[in-house]
């Protein structure tokens, strides 16, 4: 670490300091003061100081010292979590979630709204202000938003820097929709609006099955077909957010895949809604017909899963999106395809979320935001 | 920058302090110690410690002063560049490159040895020794090996991390050569082998076209067809080292392309060598059939072209490779295939280095093994 500049930027040097403390202190343990200077490598005094002044934000928290303990202990410290909120908030096809969290991202507090797969733009609006009102108000009543530090959104299609969805091919008339506007009208702080493949993808590194994992392709696998992709432990975004997009290449088979599964249901109308779904149950109960509609599926899924995994060599693919659910029918089929392209196949691992992983990615961005104005010195 | 650490490692302090200076020193201007002192945050008294050492071990030097200086001139400093050398080995197709250059990667000397694409192993191996020998002996004599603190050696196929060709499709006899190997006999210094698509991405970033962007597909278009990628400013090896790898996809469409190429040649034989640069020169002169053959083999590269592209949003997106010298007939073609099935098209350009890329990015290999091991406080 190099030493102190001669005629530094003290003020700069100070935010440092209390980004470095602010660091040691997320972690599980309280520590004194001593433990925070040997941590941060900064000078006992320095310490103190950064320390009274997080205290007075109420970014740091003094912990009770242990009962019993022998002598006037050493005073404790801790990141205190609870000192804002986190909003993520997943506007999908068929549902609206929004989670409260805390500053460490445990959730607190949900609320869920259900929405028509064919809702115009002006209803699934009208839903997502009732979903993310329903959960502040239980995050702490009439005035629960003001608690919010910053708010991640998630939705389907391309989104640009300031939340407003540049191309949306799956919900009808939600492209052009300014969702960042949208929200921004109900909670105070940041709010920022992504993709959400890119957003699950986010969440299985953070809290999921990839958190080992630096280098990782999530699929989505569900009512559409998309992509995330981790790059040496961060979000890829590409330079105009568009990344992740091999499925608009027709040779990529992802437009194509789930004609196979249409085709059987088809052939085999019932009623009941998340059609799809009967597919892989006929599968699993040994229905050659829905076994190889599966088949033709993973085929074409796995030309463009191919593609990623030869591009980008990554250490796991995860798959993740309503049809990892029926992971027994579908992830050994979809390895034997990876096998037959890819020189080298990597691991493969369903998502362990049930449907909050985009909503969780959400936070996690949310979380970012307040890391990135604590790190520049900004009162969030 | 935090202050000093109160009981910190004071030799990896001095560690990092000595790669600060440096770092400064490389700049274009020599530097006084003040002014060294204020671009690196360090006080007078440590920066002239670290100076004091930097010389002694000939990494920095003392540069005359500015004659007709008023008074005693303070004494200015800067990298010494000539302090070690650096050799970039391009083992191609059908030649062999050695580049020998200064610390700054200016190149100082280089050798060339024409090898047959059909030369097999030994042939092959021989020619590297050959043509490494002509190089150093061009830049000092018999001793002239002395020298080199680190070397990159570019090759077809893959490599694994101790210089090993793990797959090679394009030269006979190849795979499982070991190339680290056989360098390391004529060098002393670190001998870090790599992908040959790969170093020529690193050296457009380096000293080509790609100098401005972050995010570059490298796109090798020639008698093979590959990829190198730029990720967030950095080559993106993969987890195994095996990304760019998507001609391996029959979909994408690179193992078709140049049998149109083939095709129009089988039907208009002559004799003379570059078989395939004989389409281009036709296409330009007007010749139908031999311009369907350029389009069919453009439409076929598109596809995984654009594959990369939608998947990674690079900014740019630079063609080298033999065929790179056709762009006046090959990337308008290109730029229309891109913009019908891409999201975003990205800047699109060509190469500006005649064959000496390759081995310029195998300088930029040998020239990070120096960096990090300057880092690492070890004497290269």
């Amino acid at each position: 670490m190099p030493e102190e500049p001669a005629g530094g930027d003290l003020s700069r040097l100070r935010q440092l300091n209390a980004v470095a403390v602010l660091r040691e202190s997320r972690g599980t343990q309280p520590l004194t003061l001593t433990e925070l200077s040997k941590r941060t490598g900064l000078s006992r005094a320095s310490t103190e100081d950064v320390a009274r002044d997080l205290l007075g934000r109420g970014w740091l928290a003094e912990v009770a010292p242990t009962p019993g303990t022998v002598g006037r202990p050493a005073r404790r410290y801790r990141f205190n979590s609870g000192a804002g909120r986190l909003l993520g908030v997943d506007v999908g096809g068929h549902k609206i979630l929004a989670l409260v969290t805390d500053l460490d991202g445990e959730v607190l507090h949900q609320a869920r709204v259900e929405v028509p797969a064919e809702a115009g733009r002006r209803e699934r609006l009208a839903a997502v202000d009732r979903c993310i009102t329903k959960a502040l108000t239980a995050a702490g009543g009439e005035g629960g938003g003001a608690s919010i530090w910053a708010t991640g959104v998630a939705t389907t299609g391309l989104v640009d820097g300031t939340g407003k969805v540049m191309l949306s091919d799956s919900l009808p008339e939600w492209s052009g929709v300014d969702l960042g506007r949208q929200v921004r009208r109900l909670v105070p702080g940041a709010v920022r609006v992504e993709n959400d493949c890119k957003l699950a993808a986010l969440a299985e590194t953070w809290r999921g099955v990839a958190r080992y994992a630096k280098d990782v392709v999530f699929l989505l696998a569900g009512l559409r077909t998309g992509a995330g992709l981790i790059i040496d432990g961060k979000l890829h975004r590409g330079f105009a957010n568009w990344s992740g997009e091999i499925g608009a290449l027709p040779a990529a088979g992802w437009q194509q895949a789930p004609t196979h599964l249409h085709d059987w249901l088809s052939k085999h109308p019932t009623t009941g809604p998340d059609g799809f779904e009967r597919v892989f149950v006929a599968a699993r109960a040994g229905d050659q017909g829905a076994q190889r509609a599966v088949e033709e599926y993973v085929k074409d899924l796995a030309v463009g899963a191919s593609a990623l995994v030869l591009t980008l060599d990554p250490q796991l693919v995860v798959i993740g999106g309503g049809f990892s659910r029926s992971a027994d029918v579908m992830v050994e089929p979809l390895r034997r395809e990876l096998e037959r392209w890819c020189l080298r196949t990597p691991e493969i691992r369903v998502s362990a979320f049930a449907d909050e992983g985009v909503a969780l990615g959400a936070v996690r961005m949310a979380l970012d935001e307040v890391e990135t104005a604590i790190t520049d010195g900004l009162r969030p």
